[in-house]
């Protein structure tokens, strides 16, 4: 999937009864993506504004059906902003889909259910002339990597992790929007799929062919540095994850990032679902991360991000940062509570 | 793919007009499958037999064509044993695969084109009850790594290289013999095509989702380990490697071993194809693997196995091998050239 969605792109989000509770893509979309959220579509909360229930973020109608956001607005796309359980497709969406595809949108969507092999869409499509971007469904043309993304001119930042769920995506968004605040042309590449539905582009490296997965980081890095001074790449996994490592090693050697922030949950002890294994000290993180990445491409563990909510009080929190700071060797933050710009000129 | 060829089946090899020297696969079936070879197909060849021109292998006829065979034995499966390059079918092999099919043989086959979704075979197929085996086809039921090859009662060991092709199948096929010449039994989890044709059973890896790579790791561990006391798994690629890391990531944390045996080729600086990464020292590697198997399952670098063909000399031979072992601080040998007997012990 190459970049569909530029800046000064608008879409219509797609949240019906959802939103914003059960719709963290839509809401996510709307606190971190480049390109405008024209409209929302909830028919349960139609009438309001976004900002009714999500402040902090650019205002937006809520509407009750693409037909109404056509009335107000000229959206280049419409993102499917929820994802029932199973990842299937409510046909209850169908006359929106419909009518956004009539009215020249692309639709883009993370469904397990692949709005591209739908037969009707398709042929809605094909005479509109309008792209079905699946964002869960890897590009067909993926190869091996070539070792090359060391290569490229921009800083390369990855964020990686003590476990799955330790905030790698906000982390790096946090960072991203804390870099352009400070004139900073800074990219994102999306390796998820809530990331690519935010960023408009991306690959799912963990849906990828593993012998393709590096290939498929290298890929996004040399299309982000292209345009960008500095590139910070979105994590995956953990390294001692007993089930998705292999993606974080692939991720690792793919994208040859200079530094590397590590993203943890204060206060977890255990891989989660996976309980009997234990989550290592700090330290060996550290070591780990650094000693598989330098044979490769050396990168240095320069910041740490720490999720705090466990923490209740402000002064407990900034105690628990500043422990995994000195457990890391380099300075740490939460990005969300004390702001990702703490750890920004580590990285730069 | 589950079991397919048990150690009293018989098989016929296709390998037209490339017997022996363009002929992997088939003479790895030869040398190292259980199950027997009845007759290989060449029609370059035929009217010879199998030791004429590969000596140490039980002997069989080369017959034209499958109807040949069919006239002296009474097969359980067709292997398919060579691959053209990009791995296409050869179109003057398609008597010689409709001929067994009708006759009751499974099909086994490592090329890209998939025999299962050849229109002709398929319905083949369906109408005698046989099955199309395409190797290169990862099962569909997939799943993530529940984290659990640490449990079964068998002895595992993995071997890992420095690079690819350092004969990580080789030496996992020679510890093999070499345990069941012992007595052990001793059971091979292959994870590549080749090692899959030899054992008529196994996933491909490298061709898996990336986050399915773990999962089948350890599917082919636990399946393994309840029929054997010992399991030999087939490494891939290498922990440094710029485009294959994860896959090996995966095997080692899907796997679980107890003990790893390091492959490496004598002389070698660069990693094959990727000529600007070096080959870092054999130290370097002991510590990666040790410190990532660790956390999850802790695995022990018990032994090397160096391929020594660069060396004419065997003085010059058992000098390299000796300094390997010092350098891995565990013993070590050429499989090939001293046996793999030479490090059973330290592995069992």
């Amino acid at each position: 999937m190459s970049v569909t969605l530029d800046p000064d792109d608008s879409v219509i989000v797609l949240a019906h009864e959802q939103f914003p509770g059960r719709a963290k893509t839509a809401v996510g979309v709307l606190r971190y993506a480049d390109y405008e959220v024209a409209a929302v579509l909830d028919r349960a909360h139609a009438g309001g504004t976004v900002t009714d229930h999500v402040p902090d973020v650019d205002d937006a109608p809520i509407v009750e059906n693409m037909d109404a956001a056509l009335d107000c607005t000229d959206p280049d796309a419409l993102v499917i902003g929820i994802s029932p359980i199973g990842g299937e497709f409510d046909e209850s969406w169908r006359p929106d889909v419909r009518t956004a595809i009539e009215a020249g949108c692309d639709v883009i969507s993370g469904l397990h259910y692949f709005l591209a092999d739908d037969a009707e869409f398709a042929a809605l499509a094909d005479e509109t002339g309008v792209d079905l971007i699946d964002v869960r469904r890897p590009p067909a043309d993926l190869t091996v990597s070539e070792g090359r993304a060391h290569e490229v001119d921009a800083e390369v930042v990855l964020t990686v992790g003590t476990d799955c769920n330790t905030g790698k995506m906000t982390t790096t968004l946090e960072l991203v929007a804390a870099a352009r605040e400070r004139g900073i042309d800074a990219g994102f590449v999306p390796t998820g799929q809530t990331g690519i539905m935010i960023a408009g582009w991306g690959i799912p490296i963990d849906r990828t062919i593993a012998d393709f997965a590096a290939g498929a980081a290298e890929r996004m890095v040399l299309e982000a540095a292209a345009d960008h001074d500095v590139v910070f790449v979105e994590g995956q996994g953990s390294i001692v994850h007993p089930a998705y490592s292999g993606v974080t090693c692939s991720l690792l050697h793919g994208s040859m990032p200079d530094s590397l922030v590590l993203t943890h949950s204060a206060g977890t002890e255990a891989i989660h679902g996976y309980e009997s294994f234990a989550v290592p000290p700090i330290e060996t993180y550290v070591d780990l991360y650094e000693s598989l990445a330098a044979p490769v491409a050396p990168a240095e563990m320069a910041a740490g991000a720490l999720d705090t909510r466990a923490f209740d009080d402000d002064d407990a929190a900034r105690d628990a940062v500043a422990a995994y700071g000195d457990a890391l060797g380099a300075p740490a933050t939460d990005p969300i509570r004390f702001g990702a710009e703490e750890i920004l000129d580590d990285l730069l």
